[in-house]
């Protein structure tokens, strides 16, 4: 694990005569379309319930498509909310299954969802080689095809607020020591896992969308999405403040149209954007 | 806590139909401006005495205009000299002594200074969670309405030296805690205090000031910032090396040319440059 | 140690009256150019032996000139193949033996060769304060007069990998620690140590190359970088899946072949290039 | 702070001439005894509320023989019961309530009540330097005559279940530290304290009483000890499986019935024990 | 979780009006002897596989009479030999196929056997709520019976080596936490497991067996401990410096005599003796 | 690493047919007594400059006998005094002067007094295994024959205030993991060591020595160890509260009188007090 065979093995035409100005690596693509993958194993990570609504889409289309999408959260969620009459452990279990309605409108499974069952706001405080060693274990059981996680940044480490990058960072690093049978070796020797190398990432964020350079179409999904997040009430909305366990019609009709609201556009049509990155892990922030 | 939420209810406007070019938020200014900010708590957290120098001219307005300013110090900064006669304790109590007489020259009554009193270049080294409860234990006591902190960075994370650096996000991951009644609960339910959000932020650096969106006015306060910042003559002149507790006439007139160099201007006009921000603490760094 | 000194001292000319657009501080240029530097002490910290390799015509030119290099190394590199044959003590074995192959090609002894034996993959899990000791030990036992180190970013804090990451921060920072006599100060009073300043700095990335200001000419010492990388053979060509102790002649020669690819050229001359950095340990970032 | 001195100055007449068979010190006593100490200040270090319990006849008489006694809860007692309607909140309110009322009925104030705010049952797994330098903050503020704390043994390490035993060790390693004016020397040269050194230990256990050598007469506070304890209605009695707020008489009678059923006789008369200990906070374990 | 509580509850007849010479409670005796226990589920919990060698007799009996035996081994034992050819990996192999031929002999399924994969030699170090998080999980998926783990001590800790002491404090505290249901509430609120309390332990020792209150007789069982323990040929006789995949019928011969010495007998009759404890987990060490 | 193997090789005679009165192994005893001990290599481990102290006559005689003896302190001891003028750094070098006065009288030389430099009062919360490291380099370096330490316990963990406490156990756990090639192998691979097991240890305690097994006579090193001993005058006498650099010949032999009124003695004969241990280090509480 080193400098030189970084560049020799995965670079080395982008190595050779680079002069300064062009040293960043063009925009990478996947081979295959996005709206064409089939039969692929996928993982998202994210820190809270939720973490997965801006990518909503995407990943109904991928389910749609005879893949299997996996939803690991790594927190309960059990600390975001305004409303004063709310317990952790009633707010972890409104989240919960907030999750798991929103994930059956997206056609994914209820046992495709993993919780890690960290506490909410708290990530950055946990011990965090043994989160990694959680994460590697998801990645060599389940062996994702493409990982989606909140983006660590493309050359500079990118600014989250704590639990999300706690998840960026944890879930960059988790992905780079899977692939390695020599760390975390207990998990191969008695678990029955093998090293695994994550090959390609999609990298999403919320925020200032300059380093994205896929945007997926999701034209035929929007409804999907639309559905899927507005189950989100205790985050949204009224709930936020005051929970209410059985919303109104209308209130639900406000609800989607805010997470309406949310979807972007691109030359006029619904998209969903990300950094994607093909290559060894070790390269995730080039 | 979860991204989708960040997107719908506070940067709704933003998020519809983004292009990437155009996706980072445009520069934030506060609805008052801070010329005329009065009956306002200001809590400024930094890591040495000192690190208030290159904003004593805002600080000494506020104070002026009826504001209440607190100056929280994480450490004692008894390590920062090169004066080989002084120990930990003398180092200590001598910026002590700076800090209050250049909070006197600003206005600033000395019990609102606030030393936590960790030990000076081994900030990155405490605890975490401690340090990060211990500030949102004085959030909530002071329920400052504006909070003065190092950048910890808009899009990505800023490089400070380390003990800048960790000051920086603690107190960003300090805001962030301080507003869930769900987080360090037990200063909720045992110490009296309630969970806070502060509303608005003032981000400083003392170098590459790209990210500024906001430039104070300090002509009618720059003597007092001059006199404030010349009492630090351990950390600046001669007493770096060689510590004189009985500066001369002279010494301190060249240590107030020194400090009235480190005024910048804009328009010919002495400022104090800050990046603004307002919102939700999670999107600090936006 | 605070944000007013370092404005005072080191950037006053830069402080006056700058407007944002020109805050960044000019590139910096050492006094001697480096093709002329004799009788300086250099420190090379990296995290896996190779990470050296980048840097090989810079370093075996500056051994040739009568400076005196030094290694540091701060993992074993026993965890990085994908030869499944490879036990951790085999790969630490040989990964020694290739940097001490590759050090002779460059000139530098092998007792320059310092090795702190850390677990390959794990660096970012280890106790920070004592990494830093260490290399607070080893800069004030060699004292160097240049700092070699993977870059902790300008500004922004860079990307790296795991192990690089945690290399380039511990590195920035033990930089910092070792120049306060009061920081780790059993290493004075009970080892023999003095504190100590490292005045210029090289930092070294292999990925986008837009922060270097700074190309070193290594049309020399081609050859001593081509024979010395060719050695790193369980890390690049077949050796990664599939180590051989004895390769072939054939095999050197493509071993040979790859490292010559990696060589940058400017203006049609093969070079290094760096990110320099002249100054107090605290404004590394700046 | 080395073996030798512990010998020269405290032990001086027990460390001559010792056969190992005599080389346990004889059991301390107090000078006046407790039933007789009248202005001292008194500090009781616990982890949960109602730690305090199995003391209240002793500190119900010294703070009645005009003694100031603080007590001082390092959890907030948030996790401990089998009710599954209760949520951390609710319970770590009620804990205090009880907590309050007893100390009433005890004659001791309010405002003699501190709580860290830590949570149950994690106590264990806190930063155990913070920790130390919360109870020394306290220690040297308060400067209390008389410590009470769970006994972290006597010549060999008790056990205790985790939160005590963190408690039990945290409490002699504070009483320690704070005697020494160069350790946390932030809070002397920054919070306004001065080092302290406890001089009298009252160490308490819940089983096993083999290492007590004091036991104070509680006749005279034998009711308010019954009447304190019946508050702990949360934590014994039905309310540990099903907690009601307003327990009726006859529930109330029955709790008083249950705590003095736990009064110790001692040659048929009520008594509290103790391991008393006086002298340096080093030889707390001799 | 206080004091008094656990004196009102559960040892309350012991509390009332002892003296401090019977203040130890009585030896306590399981309600049915152990070789009359059928229909439990056992959970044994060890550092290295062979740590459940001296139990071997008890075991294979409650295997036999209908009990579900679970064996949890913290690490992969993967540093403990002598042998100069063996690598980490390959001792972990090895161990683990020893544990399951010995497994096998008692009659355990293969299954039965969960390793946690942590690093020989290093279970002090891990994070120590994160592998307590670990067994908490396995306490409330398997909702043991009987818990037999390393003995924490009786009234005083207990010596152990690095890991043993670990795994004994871990899994006293483990015991603790599972039976709280706001603790580590995740696993209740997303993974589908509840609170548990272990009602009975039984405690091993491997020297001073001074705090055995019952000992097992293992008469029909000598037979499987020998054949089982014989198995463990890395740990014992010559492989411990030279291991060989393939011993010899005579080889085999003397393991199996080595094993049978070990037996301890009581009465003339071959036994395994225990300190049994039946309760709250807060009193393991009373 | 597990219990059947400790028992198997190293108890097998003990562990055959015990029965619990009989359990605990009988007092060990070297096979050559201390007194003749010759050529051997003594590494004595302690918190601070005169732990060693309790041992000088046995130390002075082992260095005159042809032992080489090597004395590693892990602290700077910059804390323990009570003189308000002291500094922590003067306070270190005075301490290490006083050590290395009483090393030269006991006749070893300055070179073998390896000082970590960990400050006095902290080392209960330095990183564990960062402290076990350092220690197993020096175990594996200078390969003693005796290892001298503070006395972990014998079956209880013995209890030691914090320091010594920390001392106890890291020396204890070092002595275990330095027998293990493939424990800290990075000082195998990289540093030119090799794993080693230390065969005899002698624990000191500072009290109650009722664990004690062997006293070595020191009638012919009385004089030496009371001079070594009347050096540390900032720990002893007049000079813990006020430190004199130039002790008058009066105080000096006020000094010695104190040092000598320490030594104990059996039968009428000075004596140094041990619990002597020789085995594998796994059982050295045994």
């Amino acid at each position: 694990m080193g400098s030189m065979r970084m560049c020799v093995l995965a670079l080395a035409a982008l190595c050779v005569a680079v002069t300064p100005a062009a040293a960043q690596a063009p925009a990478q693509k996947p081979d295959v379309p996005v709206e064409k993958w089939a039969g692929k194993t996928i993982l998202f990570i994210g820190a809270h319930a939720d973490d997965d609504a801006l990518s909503h889409g995407t990943l109904a289309m991928l389910q749609a498509h005879g893949n299997q999408v996996y939803i690991l959260t790594l927190t309960t969620g059990n600390v975001g909310t305004q409303d004063p009459r709310l317990s952790r452990l009633q707010l972890a279990d409104i989240r919960r299954q907030e999750e798991l309605a929103a994930l059956k409108d997206l056609g994914i499974p209820a046992d495709h969802y993993i919780n890690l069952g960290y506490d909410d706001g708290m990530l950055e405080f946990e011990d965090r080689k043994a989160v990694v060693e959680n994460l590697v274990y998801w990645i060599r059981k389940l062996r994702p095809d493409v990982l989606f996680a909140w983006d660590p940044g493309k050359v500079y480490q990118r600014w989250h607020k704590a639990d999300h990058r706690a998840a960026a960072y944890l879930a960059a690093d988790a992905a780079r020591a899977a692939m390695w049978r020599l760390l975390f070796e207990g998990q191969i020797s008695q678990q029955g896992l093998k090293e695994f190398t994550i090959p390609e990432y999609m990298f999403y964020n919320d925020y200032d969308f300059q380093d994205e350079n896929l945007w997926v179409g999701i034209g035929d999904f929007v409804e999907q999405r639309v559905n899927a997040g507005s189950h989100y009430t205790s985050q949204n909305g009224p709930g936020w403040n005051n929970y209410n366990p059985n919303p109104s019609e209308d209130e639900m009709k406000a609800m989607r149209a805010l997470v309406r609201k949310t979807i972007r556009t691109r030359e006029g049509k619904p998209v969903e954007g990300f950094r994607y990155y093909r290559g060894l892990p070790d390269g995730i922030g080039k």
